[in-house]
């Protein structure tokens, strides 16, 4: 077990000097930050982000059901620059030519402005304000819990919350990619792709390599590809295989061929892996069925399995007391420890512009390999001043307390001030979540405002407008926080600068505050039947969005019984475990698991983590029969996994725009059921 | 394409110097013939005769699908004497070393040995005479076709039929093997399993291809027993996994993720493979489809689809003209080059007897590598003298022209007389069908007897226990031939001495034809309901054959329309296709498919050609990336694969011996069966 803790195996990935990536482009000068963000990247961002935004906007109002589009944007924004500067080059205009960095310019452009026409909450949230929803639903179907949608207010509400995430990430932005040296599995593999398609030629080890890379993720896309004829319904398809048999399906524990997460499995560390194990086997395996026994006991027998009243509430509130017993705790961690070093020693007050060897001894990590210390003094150059974040923050909240009251005004001004008080511990939480595992919980911390702030209003006060607007607004910082960071990462891992990233993140905030709503309004103008059951648009989830405000102005009586106490247990086993970490001797720290991971399959279900373990455990056999080739060709391999499936997410999400369904459902029935069915089938034989 | 032919391939196999097995052993004595037959061989070869027997003739009564076991004894004779030869080495009486000849010699006794539990049609034919089975028939009722079974004639009938084969095989085992260079896929994958586990110390590059073949042995096998779970009954599990959608499965077009056939593939030559091919998209994608078309023209509509009558007629008696044609054409060619050879140079009756470098250039193969000379030279030292298998044949045809009529009064002597003219051909015809694609089609050659002479004795006559006994006859001989032939390839790369083969196949044969009728007496008196539908001892076959047999009486009448046209042609097309092979010069020849190996897929669905042909595509590949790497660890993927299911038979028949049968069905259904099906399950959602 001793290589299982982050920096160990950073180090094992880009440490050896024979397999660095940096070394491979030391020839290839990196542009100042002003050429990394050129008028051509900011062409073909917009053109993206209205393709992807449609995209993601059709899938919203359909089936709900939004893949991440990430890695695409990456790649894409790659093709459509080759293309572009190809023609000029021909042409024997080319001027400047085409970067790694550019490239991440781009992606990073494309998703701070799409992803507004996820974390928008035009299938969710948002649409969940109108009447059109109200209708549908028992209560609170009165005029000071509705507000339908307009052009007008939907731009103003983007801007006025969309921003404030984006100032929030600055200073965490240190802390996650230096001192923390989070993997953000998606980032790393976009890097790694980004890398691959700009080695310069030549580089024998670079080739390889990018090979390897190429063929697993030929290898990651058809097998998407290939999944997917099979999976005509639910429980339909290889995410409902029962590879441990049908009864530990019913508990959600299966292997289910995804090999994106047998990637993410091999780019995070053993240790995070094994966390996310043994939270699945506590959660799935243990508590959630005992919980299940006192059905009717704890809690009425007759709700639906996924009501908040039930089962589904333990598994969602106790999921994110750990997250933020966790990620409260790293957040104090951090703080105090940058308030000591801020007071104890000012010499240090010139951190953010030191020269970057003292800044790497800041990262705890004596011996530094060439990659990090290439990455890390490109990262740390082009600093954004530490008071452009306080100012930026403070102005947009500012912005935000006067106006959201006038557009929703169930939403007092005091809230919003709570709501942006919190926001940057929330922010914390998720992409330190996001950094260990890959997952963006931030639709949790959207309904876990829906409950504060909807319960805080009550409901005689407008509670379920206020509620789904707080949503909004904390949905904007915390989703913002993790899926930027994951850039940040590739950023890192890419020498881009920091600075032309943030310049590129402000300008892509900025397209998708015009880009979303205008797609949606086209979408609502353009049919009329948003949002109406069994039409082409249900929208599912808007009815779901309200019907949680309702539930959550009842407040914590809402919550199943014994619900609360368990939070405050888990809450307190997140600092324990936290503490034991920090405070146990280093080689029994870092056996003990992080906390933030074993809990995010409470919610998510056991699938990713059994498939994270095999990753692992393919790493983990690889490093025994091979070290040194592991090393060289382990984060190929995973980001090849990774990106092949994530680019499979565009094809299936326009087959699922074009209404293309798959032809055959993979079906698993026991024996008993099975002969059942045959005899339904075919009643003559 | 200029590495498609067999003896190309088969130098790649074995050729290279660097990569030759026989250095690697050539330390190791060859053992004298008389050494390779010892005492412990034979005492482990009967019991686990005895063990394989009792788990065949069970399967033979149960659901009639018996696996081949033939790896699985070659693996266990290995177990046993090596915990044999281990606790003598501990006492220190161990005298004569365990050597890879004498685990040929166990093998290939036991093959002989249980095979007569599987051929002699205690399931089947023998069953089928019985008055049990003709109580469930409506016609041929009678005391004249009715046999019951006793174990005095059994085993007398088994003496008489099983001994004709061996001799059949001995002028065919120098063909096959060295003039042919048949590869015989799981001849060579045992070989190399053996190989594997007798190689000598220390030697770097055998041991790498050791370990090779145990990783995929360990797959392969792992693969087979995860299959298992999911396949709960008929059209379930991954057989059934329609790979090319529905509409392909329906024509049985789809890759049935059998590991077995894909190592097949991979030990194959490409042509063979690409032949299979051929002849399954002619067969299922082309010709069956128009037949059918033909329903209720052709044939009648109300015909179960397996009926003779119908569709099937036209596939089994195509397939069986195909494969005549090619085998007749192939028989003759070697029959006029003997006698060209006998009578134009009288030097070479000394053929048998002389050194090897002569014998080696009548394989028409002028560049001869290590092993292939250091094979022949010790495959064609102990010869079995021709006298010796012409006069054998001839004994053992008078005592059965003699005894069997006794037995079976219809089956006259000239039925025999012409039986055992016609054997050879036949014989020869699967032995070189399953040299080619590993097909045993003595099932079909049988099925052929009981319509031939069936037919010949005619319905008044006892034509249906004539059908059946000849059938038996038949069948005894063919799956000898190509059982046999296997093992005699094995022997032939593991240095075993043919007349230690032979031998050891003739203990194992009286072992047979004694083991075979007493375990299936036992079955016969200790349960009463053996044969009769419903109960724990179904034995489906029976029944299935008795009524070929009924059908067979009527001759070439009660055969469907246009179908012995088709025979006439397709036999035809066999000759011309192989002449066009023999006569064009060699580039262009042997990119000619081949008829035998394009007739298999007729009769037995597409599947397993999709399979090989994977296999094959993936060897090439191999080949294209790395070939000194494809040549030394190809044999050894491909030998691992197929060991792997092979072994997995095992426990396989053991969980079906138990009842306990597979807790899960993997179906595939459409899309609107699919809303269909799940409806009828949960009727309230």
């Amino acid at each position: 077990m001793e290589k299982t803790d982050t920096e160990v195996k950073a180090e094992e990935e880009e440490g050896a000097p024979a397999l660095s990536v940096e070394r491979v482009f030391d020839g290839v000068r990196v542009p100042a930050w002003r050429e990394q963000v050129t008028v051509r990247a900011l062409v073909v961002s917009l053109g993206l982000s209205v393709m992807l935004s449609v995209i993601v906007m059709k899938l919203n109002l359909t089936t709900g059901i939004v893949p991440s589009l990430n890695v695409a944007s990456g790649l894409l924004g790659f093709f459509f620059v080759k293309v572009w500067t190809k023609a000029l080059e021909r042409a024997g205009v080319l001027r400047v030519p085409f970067t790694r960095q550019e490239n991440t310019v781009i992606q990073t452009c494309v998703v701070a402005a799409y992803g507004l026409a996820g974390s928008g909450g035009y299938g969710s949230y948002l649409l969940g304000m109108s009447s059109t929803i109200a209708d549908q639903a028992t209560e609170a179907n009165n005029p000071q819990n509705i507000k339908d949608p307009k052009l007008g207010w939907m731009i103003a509400f983007m801007f006025v919350v969309s921003f404030v995430g984006l100032f929030s990430l600055v200073p965490l932005r240190k802390i996650m990619i230096i001192d923390y040296k989070l993997i953000y599995p998606s980032g790393t593999a976009t890097a790694f792709l980004i890398n691959g398609f700009h080695t310069p030629q030549g580089e024998n080890l670079a080739k390889k390599q990018v090979r390897t890379l190429g063929k697993f993720f030929s290898f990651s896309f058809l097998w998407g590809f290939f999944q997917w004829f099979y999976k005509s319904g639910d429980d339909c398809g290889f995410e409902a295989f029962p590879t441990f048999g049908l009864k530990a399906y019913e508990n959600r524990f299966n292997f289910d061929f995804s090999a994106m997460y047998v990637g993410v499995g091999m780019i995070c560390p053993h240790i995070v892996n094994i966390s996310v194990l043994i939270g699945a086997i506590l959660s799935w395996g243990i508590m959630w069925p005992l919980i299940n026994n006192q059905k009717g006991n704890w809690f009425s027998a007759d709700l639906s399995p996924n009501s908040l009243h039930g089962l589904q509430g333990y598994r969602i509130f106790i999921a994110v007391s750990m997250i933020l017993g966790d990620g409260l705790y790293n957040f104090l961690k951090v703080l105090t420890k940058t308030v000591q070093v801020f007071v104890s020693d000012s010499q240090k007050i010139r951190l953010s512009t030191l020269p970057v060897s003292d800044e790497v001894h800041m990262a705890k990590q004596p011996i530094v390999s060439y990659d990090d210390g290439r990455r890390a003094e490109v990262f740390l150059k082009d600093q954004i001043p530490k008071w452009v974040a306080i100012v930026g923050y403070s102005m947009v909240s500012l912005v935000s307390i006067i106006t959201l009251p006038h557009i929703f005004p169930p939403l007092k001004w005091y809230f919003i001030l709570v709501a942006y008080a919190l926001a940057p511990v929330l922010a914390f939480c998720n992409a330190y979540g996001c950094g260990l595992t890959d997952w963006n919980m931030a639709s949790t911390y959207g309904k876990l405002a829906i409950f504060i702030f909807g319960a805080w209003a009550g409901g005689h006060h407008g509670g379920v407008l206020a509620g789904l607007a707080a949503c909004g607004v904390m949905l904007s910082i915390v989703s913002t926080a993790s899926d930027l960071m994951q850039d940040f990462k590739t950023g890192y891992l890419t020498l881009s600068s920091p600075r032309s990233m943030f310049v590129s993140q402000v300008i892509g905030t900025a397209m998708g505050c015009v880009v979303a709503p205008c797609v949606f309004w086209l979408f609502y103008k353009a049919f009329d039947d948003i949002g109406i059951p069994s039409s082409q648009y249900p929208a599912p989830f808007a009815l779901i969005y309200r019907n949680m405000a309702i539930l959550g102005v009842d407040g914590v009586s809402s919550l199943p019984k014994h619900c609360l106490t368990l939070c405050y247990i888990f809450f307190a086993l997140a600092i324990i475990i936290n503490l034991a970490r920090d405070l146990s001797p280093k080689k029994v720290g870092q056996c003990i698991p992080i906390p933030m991971a074993m809990a995010i399959p409470f919610y998510i279900g056991t699938a990713f983590a059994i498939d994270m373990f095999i990753g692992t455990v393919i790493l983990f056999v690889w490093q025994k029969m091979d070290r040194e080739k592991a090393a060289a060709f382990g984060p190929a391999v995973a980001s090849g996994l990774i990106c092949g499936d994530g680019i499979w997410s565009l094809p299936q999400a326009v087959l699922a725009l074009a209404q293309v369904k798959p032809p055959i459902c993979m079906k698993f029935l026991s024996r008993k059921m099975n002969d059942r069915v045959d005899a339904f089938i075919n009643p003559a034989s």
